[in-house]
């Protein structure tokens, strides 16, 4: 018997169904019940490692991989420790369910509170990475949510050891935790249609993907994103502070979403900086692109000619689009033009000039003097994250505990009607 | 020439990238300049009174009106006073946007600020009633957002002409106020679809209109949308305040969303409180239908038989369905079960079980001992509405000024990198 033969016959609306069930009686855990049952996660997925890697096998036995769908897809002990760890930590914050966030008395006597509530059911769309499996399900049921999971083909093995891990962990709720057949498309567009069952989808993966999640979904989604992130080195710019934050910025880990892509400079210091940071950039194995003049400041360094197209691209790799740009004014008007929203920074002594950039640039996250290497739950220190929102409902940029909920109005009268 | 010539011929899309466009001067304005830009826009409505009357006149003249479409769509020298009152209201409120909603300091030096920003542009789809255009434009622009609205295709004199007012108002910024044709389909689908250019769309209207917007749009919504309020009387509800709470959440406003539709009787007071209350609702020409022991209680008053539906409809009339109970968590799964998740009320003299009810019936405004009627943005001491949200995601019930405003993080460093 394989693991994906242990998927059961359940149909994705009976997953959904039990799931909308499920979801008042997590709602109702209390704090510490909750904190309980993470633990218990942690030590059913520590105690069947083995059996987690079995499964894991047979998903890294598939001939397909490309050695990057490979690495995303790899388990091993330490990133099952890692695993548990996370989990240990989600059990450590705040429960942001049944706060009090407002609270007041009207002139005829009603008073009225805000308060904190579960989204309900939660559902994730999500390729390969395993871990989110576990880190999804564990924020969903620490903030009082039932949770759907619709992981990636290629780790459905993977998927299934887990979640039959996790579903037998003593005090989860029967129906809490569902994981849909993700070997056809089927499940997912009843996801995303399943408007009354499931309150919120949030998407994790590329670019694809998301935009599939918000083209076809009717259910509401937090849009997780691509990250089309500027570093602008200023003309008032201590320029080894720029170097150290464009190298670490480009380089430190050029695959993810906050890592930048592009280099803006400003005109009256790009004669001395474009070839100095473009020679730091090739030693640091970067290919570089840029404008005209970008290319005429630094004619021996192999800059190839950046097309239109490559302003609003994300390379997630050592790739990077330099230009040269007349103004603070001209490069806040350029990242919003072509920057996704992420994550952008200047580069910049001055403080009424940062100020303006902070102020007008209009993304998630905005940076002086800082790589834009940050924007992160972690290093934002908020704990856990489950994404990085791009849109501007809801919530955006690092969210975790408290955007898993939504509120309600807690209306208290002693018999008022209204006249 | 009439007021409808003049729409002009700028393309759905030409005004979308206007408003794109204006939407960064919007949200740069200060809270004065703001304030300033409403009042004008009070006096340009008052001033032009004459002219929005007589616009109002040719939509009236329309041939296919009902009486209710004709109530919505009239304007009188009253409701156009109401209007510029409203407008003087918004610039009353406190602006949201600037406001620093957290600030902290990481262990490695780097200043994190979360603070409100405008959204950016948002839409509006709505019908046929006028004072939307003014008021969704007044907290739109309050708010620092610029506003694209498509308003119904009865009421377009009077929308050219109250948008080509305030559009002259001095200190509009130019573009900030785009008014969609309404007289086909094409612009709000192309509204819908207009994701990079338009942040949000609020849908206002009926429950058809509300879900071709949930259905169709790819940009992020804030459903507004009905009420299937109930009103549940507990077997130790004070019977009194229970008929005036019930008559009230009935009658008072039967055409609105916060008007009850279902009342639930504990079975221990059923049989003397469900003849009681029927023959009030009759006194005051309430038509009633009811679940098999309801009409076995009260045989004489004409109870008509409740179909499976009916529990599900929002009749917005003089109409009420009526079930007995077994129990306090019978209602709560009853209201659970059946209701649009917009206001529901208890009415009982214990505390416990009244705790149980607001704590677990899942709804935007939960009330004890209280009439749903209270559920609106100005009853409720927010100033002012923009809508009830009835979905979770972004803000639910009812909301004004600062959910019209997204958030931004601001990092300050000196030079930080990540390691």
């Amino acid at each position: 018997m394989t693991a994906t033969s242990a998927l059961d016959t359940t149909t994705t609306q009976e997953k959904l169904r039990s799931a909308r069930q499920a979801a008042a009686e997590v709602g109702r855990l209390s704090t510490s019940a909750k904190n309980a049952l993470l633990s218990a996660m942690a030590s059913e997925i520590h105690r069947h490692t083995e059996e987690i890697l079995a499964a894991n096998a047979m998903d890294l036995a598939a001939d397909n991989l490309s050695s990057a769908s490979r690495d995303r897809l790899l388990l091993n002990p330490a990133r099952i420790a890692a695993m548990v760890e996370a989990i240990d930590a989600v059990a450590g914050l705040p429960d942001p369910v049944g706060e009090m966030l407002a609270e007041w008395t009207r002139p005829n006597g009603l008073r009225i509170r805000k308060v904190r509530v579960p989204l309900g059911v939660v559902g994730i769309i999500y390729e390969s990475r395993p871990n989110v499996t576990v880190d999804a399900t564990t924020l969903c049921l620490k903030s009082g949510n039932a949770v759907v999971l619709r992981g990636g083909r290629e780790a459905v093995s993977t998927n299934v050891a887990l979640v039959r891990i996790l579903q037998a962990a003593p005090g989860m709720p029967s129906g809490a935790l569902q994981l849909l057949d993700s070997r056809s498309r089927a499940s997912a567009e009843e996801l995303m249609r399943a408007r009354g069952l499931v309150d919120v989808l949030v998407p994790r993966g590329g670019a694809d993907l998301i935009n599939r999640v918000v083209e076809e979904a009717i259910v509401p989604v937090i849009e997780t994103g691509a990250g089309n992130c500027h570093v602008y080195v200023d003309k008032l710019a201590d320029l080894d502070m720029a170097d150290r934050i464009v190298i670490n910025a480009k380089t430190q880990r050029p695959s993810v979403c906050n890592a930048a892509e592009k280099l803006l400079v400003h005109q009256d210091i790009a004669p001395a900086y474009v070839p100095r940071i473009a020679a730091k950039l090739r030693a640091s194995r970067v290919e570089i692109l840029g404008d005209e003049q970008t290319r005429r400041l630094a004619p021996g360094q192999g800059i190839g000619e950046a097309s239109e197209s490559d302003w609003y691209t994300e390379y997630l790799e050592l790739r990077m689009a330099i230009a040269v740009t007349p103004s603070l004014e001209a490069a806040i008007a350029h990242i919003n033009h072509y920057s996704t929203r992420h994550s952008d920074a200047i580069v910049t002594s001055d403080e009424a000039r940062a100020r303006r950039f902070l102020a007008q640039v209009d993304s998630a996250a905005v940076y002086w003097n800082a790589s834009t290497r940050f924007t992160d739950g972690g290093e934002f220190g908020l704990g856990a994250e489950m994404g990085i929102s791009n849109q501007k409902l809801h919530c955006r940029g690092p969210f975790g505990l408290p955007e898993l909920t939504s509120t309600k109005f807690q209306v208290i009268g002693t018999g008022q009607i209204r006249g």
